[in-house]
């Protein structure tokens, strides 16, 4: 590869991901760590960084750009969110350095954006993959486009011509966890069930009244229309598809097109969710496109 | 008091209140036992109903009628689900009798109706304090009426010409316990936030979107612009808001004034939401209500 550049970090709540990045953009060497912020003590990043990540990269001597939530309280510092709209040019003008770090570390910041119902609305990590996704590809720095991160938090971005306008975060898979364990709809995790999961859809195609069609999946059980086997899935589709029903017009956008980033599995239900509504949609990798970002908010910002 | 006709229970998942019920409707004794269904070991009703309830009210020689969750797998015996509609002369016509019980006991069934979503949807002891409250006042037992019972699993009845043609269970109160106590939103209780409840109800407003809308009791503390002591009563603001905005048109039918039946407290938050809505409420008693329910009947029944 080129001569070493800088090394880009995705550190995130529960891992964290480096790549040594050459002058010329190409990927010299790659880790993983099981450092996420969320299994950190309290002060702890900037060592484990120093002995742990630097010298299995062979990156000592290399500026380093980081991205997640490193940045938030639970990280390394806090790198103070930045307002909405915003693109990569004006974030990588603003990347909060770790100071007295030499080789130097930055970090970058967070997003907040206006929200819905009296706002705001935060974010930290999606920025930089949704940048990157628009780096891959230049004709996507044009027009309207619609981001979908899904997870336990789900964000949903509207891009503008580069610029990052706005976003909506949706608890769905939070929901998911805490139902189908703690409440009277909690099953077995078991085999996904292809045709439990094309019900929940259909049962929550319109969106509203959430708490009563989310009640739907214990009556059918017991009612004895859906065997009990499939109720993970059935309400895994409730959720999905009531967010896919109702999220995307809160962006104040028209929504035909949804770029679905993160676990491909996860991205694969969310993409039948947004077919029965016709809305196209295409899934990406989420490490590419954060690795994407990183190199473009180093370059585009002062370099070392 | 005139002679005892007959012993009334309303026995449910918590508790058991028993009332001596003379034969012209005048009451004799009340109790309360701590023997909700949730509480007592597989088999252990009848002799804890033996040797407790009946003692306490000078009721051993007494016909017994019970509503509630005595009457599901988890109580005494198993009351199978009657069908809607129906009305109280139907009901009265099909109790389940306790086999071998002497004097006799009876238990009224549960209802089952076709719900939402490919349904079905039942409900064990809300149709005794429906009937009851329709008893209560006869002008009710004439046109369309919409009842309310707010909880863990609330239940949004329809009574049209004193028939329960339909109703639909919303799990507002089992989300809010989850939510509050498990999830990202988790607060302690604290003293009732009147601007945060309101603000809640307002974010609320359209009912869609809800995974989004929950994310905003926290994005809204984080971003300052609540104060995390009125997170608590938003999120109960926003779940009641969604419900009242999304679960009665469910019902299939205009609704312009709701019958509130449970907890006044309760209530009070339901009757706001309704109030925004421009629909008009009233709240009632839920344990009056279940006591003429069974009074009616006992009385339709065929007595002893």
């Amino acid at each position: 590869m080129a001569e070493p550049s800088f090394l880009a970090v995705d550190w995130g709540t529960t891992n964290c991901r480096a790549w040594v990045v050459g002058a010329d953009g190409s990927v010299g060497s790659e880790r993983d760590f099981p450092l996420g912020v969320s299994r950190l003590k309290p002060g702890e990043a900037a060592e484990r960084f120093r002995s742990e990540v630097r010298p299995a990269l062979g990156a000592e001597r290399l500026p380093a750009l980081m991205a997640g939530m490193i940045g938030s309280t639970l990280g390394w510092i806090e790198a103070p969110y930045l307002d909405c709209p915003i693109n990569a040019g004006a974030l990588a003008s603003r990347l909060t350095a770790v100071p007295g770090e030499d080789p130097p570390v930055r970090i970058v910041p967070g997003l907040r954006g206006e929200g819905i119902a009296g706002g705001p609305d935060v974010m930290r990590g999606e920025e930089t993959q949704v940048l990157g996704w628009l780096e891959l590809d230049p004709s996507r720095l044009e027009g309207t486009r619609v981001i979908c991160h899904p997870g336990t938090h789900a964000k949903w971005v509207l891009v503008q011509d580069g610029r990052i306008e706005r976003f909506v975060t949706a608890m769905t898979g939070e929901l998911f966890d805490l139902l189908s364990k703690h409440s009277v709809l909690k099953s077995e995790d078991g085999p996904f069930d292809e045709a439990g999961f094309e019900q929940g859809l259909e049962a929550a195609e319109d969106g509203g009244a959430l708490a009563a069609r989310l009640f739907t999946t214990r009556a059918r059980v017991v009612g004895g229309r859906m065997p009990k086997e499939a109720a993970r899935s059935y309400l895994s589709g409730l959720l999905i598809g009531a967010e896919v029903a109702g999220v995307p017009e809160l962006l104040g956008a028209e929504v035909d097109e949804v770029a679905l980033i993160g676990d491909p599995r996860l991205c694969s239900f969310y993409q039948r969710a947004l077919d029965r509504r016709g809305v196209r949609s295409r899934t990406y990798d989420g490490s590419e496109a954060v690795l994407a970002g990183l190199k473009a908010l180093f370059a585009k910002g002062d370099g070392a």
